[in-house]
């Protein structure tokens, strides 16, 4: 179940999440209700990019986007660019590149938002990302959001592997 | 429009914001889809607390609560407090506080959520908040999120007033 009009390309990194792992209200396939955040590597081929037109329920005032809604897309644009950073330099080591099993699933261990100006309903909202630093076990993402050419909000994103044993 | 289930008193300091800014997707009353989230003064009348019971759409993985959801609880307990702290503070000025339509409506300018444990889901999550700067426009809370006995995340809300003119 992949939604149209949110990527450009075939494959987003969270296409390649696990099923077991790919339920998140934010960006996982399996989830009916979810945003279906897709990120994928951008035309630099070392920043990310993902995009997002926000339901309009996702209202703070009338007019304008709630908070937490770009909370939640700069959140699931980091722990996605962290994948596939992580798959991307797995697979430079000699990883499958092929098994999409093998997609490394992160979680956020930290995320901090500061939002630079109003973000106004109805727009396209581009969310970009730079990996700033990494090692085995977790990756720093930088996130700035626009909507058209306003820079609306900025962000950090501290994700780390999923810990062993935290599904059933 | 007030759900059950999420107040310990019949007056949440988002039950008083006025009509044209109460369609928040994580605070407002009048947004159908939303979370609905209620933060009243604590028991010791000092600190502030929010309950919510996040629905099972919400999740990260099966079994644990989605951060994105866990980050808006935080940011509209915050600007909740914010809001509840500066309508005190002005009614101790002399301010009308049997006015709902005066209360103060906050906006985030920065959130800072840390993940300190992965949340359970199907357990009551609690808000607590503590402001520790305000100034006539701004309000900076500290919030600590437990399910239960366990601490799963601390965030810090920085709102400001919300900007004249935001409204149409």
């Amino acid at each position: 179940m992949i939604p149209p009009n949110q990527g450009e390309g075939p494959v987003a990194f969270q296409d390649d999440y696990p099923d077991d792992v790919a339920h998140c209200y934010g960006c996982g396939r399996l989830n009916a209700e979810g945003l279906h955040v897709r990120s994928f590597w951008d035309s630099d081929g070392r920043s990310t990019i993902a995009r997002l037109t926000p339901d309009e329920k996702y209202m703070a005032v009338p007019g304008y986007v709630y908070g937490g809604l770009i909370a939640s897309f700069i959140d699931c644009h980091g722990t996605g660019t962290a994948a596939g950073a992580m798959a991307r330099r797995e697979s430079e080591a000699g990883r499958d590149a092929d098994d999409p099993l093998s997609m490394p699933r992160f979680v956020t261990a930290s995320l901090q938002v500061d939002y630079r100006a109003p973000t106004p309903m109805g727009v396209e909202l581009v969310a970009r990302g730079t990996v700033i630093e990494m090692t085995d076990r977790k990756v720093v993402t930088d996130v700035t959001l626009t909507a058209g050419e306003l820079l609306v909000a900025t962000g950090r994103v501290v994700a780390v592997r999923m810990p062993e044993g935290l599904l059933p």
